[in-house]
């Protein structure tokens, strides 16, 4: 084959023409292997951002980029298999419950996952904080430890779908991340790279996520689904509200604790609901149906927890966190209380939580900042919830005594208030 | 001045949004002491090739490019102070001759010059075939010769609106050429960084020119006299057909001997032509009005080609080039003839005559190619002639045995063809 001269194919896009699987190719094997120059690839994805991809269009490119390193082989591995993916946003720790509660079921699931960014937090960053945790499994032990145990993760490795590393971290600087297109084809190009058939994702819709409104947040989940028939990953989507902090916790240490009680059956409120409603369908989805009775069963009966065990255990981490709460503790815990008349909250902004959180140094402003795994925001109050003067609306975990303004996420009304579903559309 | 974030400046201009001039500033800036990354200005530029600049902003990107380095002053110099720029295209040496003519008019002419690319000429590769002839005055050297015999060229330096050479070497690798707002903003910098206050620009148009219809030359002038004017500029424009080859020869040293013969007023035709009508519309423009007549007397009766001389020696040139036409000649000529039934000329295809000169060695594919400058196609007849059986068309002057085919060029009929126009619209 010819190889594609990269100004002919820039030129094609930039034309709005349909490309062919071929230039697509030349596109992903760019990234991945230095042929083009990055202002080449950098014109290619204004060209795209300004002229988008058709869904077939898209469905070729995820296959070259998925194409374009190794790609995990789980041939031998009990079906299905299956990964799991959320579109990012502030106290997002739903792959640590479902990763065991759906293993424990006996589905295998491998999952490669990321590093915070701004208000939207990272499942690798939330493992760190937990001592001994490995988030560089090799793809020969992601198989191995799946093929022993049921469930594998880690972080981004350059083997898997390296075109995307490149891409991605172009989009980043280039104003050219959000484009549907684009998305769609980062995210499902991992997720056949990572030798999934199946793979659940959890579109997040509001303040606190990138998708703001509901018709974005549905599009990205109708081309989701569209592309990965056309690639052949079968694809499930949830569209859930993140307009208020999913959860308790905000911040990486406390979101594990918080995790962790989900799993023991300890935890109760809009977080553990997603778990066990994601769990349902997903297990429907894969021919297994379970009750939601089972489900809520297997946290209240050890079974999911016992298997976070041996997955921590695994992966190297030190297992007394499932003991005692005392591990990666911030020094200092101020709570923040109502201070008006009594009322219904209206609003929790799940932005300005997320945007706290960054503050106190548990999230990156820029991918080279570090973090402290310690901090945090707990929330105690969700929308439609009764407040009466002198309540504790929030928990902050802080290393110093500064702590940034978070009252004025909540907005408290005379009337009472609805509280808004978590499954929207 | 808070610094313009990258990722900002380009949302903007990716969304259609007009931009400010510390925007475009920022831009320029970025492009000349590398504060933006190259993929950076490269998203930059497919955004604004997609949205395109408006004839405002074109004015504020051409301004802070001519200011991102060093300008000529040429305070003292006789005024008018004069450029000279072609859109280029093939056989097409009117600087040469334009240059020295209108210095006889007791103008001041300073110009910078390019290189050729692809089908089209540029002014230094045609000097460089001049044994000696120095394309590298420095800014003070420019501005001392000008002050002495009232003209200077030189090749293209980084010291003189060094953005846009950043800005140009990535359009030309991304695909981002065909802008007429970014065309309009390359040409207009470097013409005010060199110091002129008047400009004349010649818009070629047809098969060996960069823009191919008439309507999109005619935009082209359009913008650049109305960013031009925007700037601060004096810009007088002009159509004029590259449907077939300008005069003559193309390649480089036949194309210095044919200009020296138009100033020796020993060479007729509609390169000559060409030259007179823009010296007496020039003339007319900066206030220094002269006949035709006039204009022909300063070609025939030697003032012009004394002038050129001058020129020469002072930028180091063998003079003996004025004496004899035996230097850097060719190994091999080859006639070529009509083999056909007598008829009239349709057409001289500038563009086939154009890549059978680059065929030939005397032009460049890609950048870093080494050119032979004593190759080149001397074209015979023009459209419009009468064309006997056996009548030289063509005489390819080559290095080696091998002859393009050169013939199919050429297109005669048996009606007859009234000659087309040189100046259109």
């Amino acid at each position: 084959m010819v190889a594609m001269d990269a100004v002919t194919v820039i030129s094609h896009r930039r034309d709005g023409l349909v490309q062919s699987a071929a230039e697509l190719r030349a596109v992903a094997e760019a990234a991945a292997h230095g042929t083009w120059t990055d202002d080449q690839l950098a014109a290619w994805l204004m060209a795209a951002y300004l002229r988008p991809l058709t869904l077939d269009e898209t469905a070729d490119l995820t296959l070259a980029m998925a194409a374009s390193g190794k790609r995990l082989d789980l041939t031998g591995l009990p079906k299905p298999w299956l990964d799991k993916h959320s579109t990012g946003g502030v106290g997002d720790k739903t792959t640590l419950v479902l990763l065991p509660l759906l293993a424990s079921f006996g589905l295998t699931m491998v999952k490669m996952s990321g590093r915070g960014l701004g208000i939207t937090g990272g499942t690798i960053d939330k493992l760190e904080s937990v001592p001994g945790f490995r988030i560089d499994l090799t793809p020969a032990e992601m198989v191995a430890q799946a093929s022993r145990i049921g469930l594998a993760l880690t972080g981004q490795t350059p083997r898997l779908a390296p075109a995307d590393g490149k891409l991605y971290a172009l989009r980043d600087v280039t104003a050219t991340v959000g484009s549907i297109p684009l998305i769609t084809s980062s995210i499902l190009s991992k997720k056949i790279a990572g030798g999934a058939e199946t793979v659940v994702i959890d579109v997040k819709c509001g303040s606190g996520a990138f998708m703001r409104d509901l018709s974005s947040a549905k599009e990205l989940a109708h081309w989701l689904t569209e592309v990965g028939r056309r690639a052949g990953l079968r694809v499930a989507t949830h569209v859930t509200d993140m307009d208020q902090p999913l959860g308790r916790c905000a911040g990486n240490a406390l979101e594990v604790r918080e995790a962790l009680a989900v799993l023991a059956g300890r935890e109760q409120g809009r977080f553990t609901e997603l778990c066990v409603h994601l769990a349902v369908s997903t297990l429907a989805e894969v021919g297994r149906p379970a009750s939601e009775a089972e489900v809520r069963q297997a946290l209240v009966g050890g079974t999911a927890l016992a298997k976070a065990k041996e997955w921590f255990a695994a992966q190297g981490a030190d297992i007394s966190v499932f003991e005692s709460e005392n591990w990666c503790i911030a020094p200092h815990v101020h709570e923040v209380s109502w201070p008006g008349e009594p009322g219904w909250v209206k609003r929790v902004d799940a932005g300005q939580v997320g945007h706290a959180v960054v503050h106190l140094g548990g999230g990156r402003e820029k991918k080279t900042d570090t973090i402290d795994p310690s901090v945090g925001v707990e929330t105690l109050v969700a929308v439609g919830d009764k407040v009466e003067p002198g309540q504790t609306l929030f928990r902050v975990h802080t290393a110093g005594q500064d702590v940034p303004d978070i009252l004025s996420a909540v907005q408290v009304v005379t009337e009472q208030i609805v509280p808004c579903s978590l499954f929207l559309g």
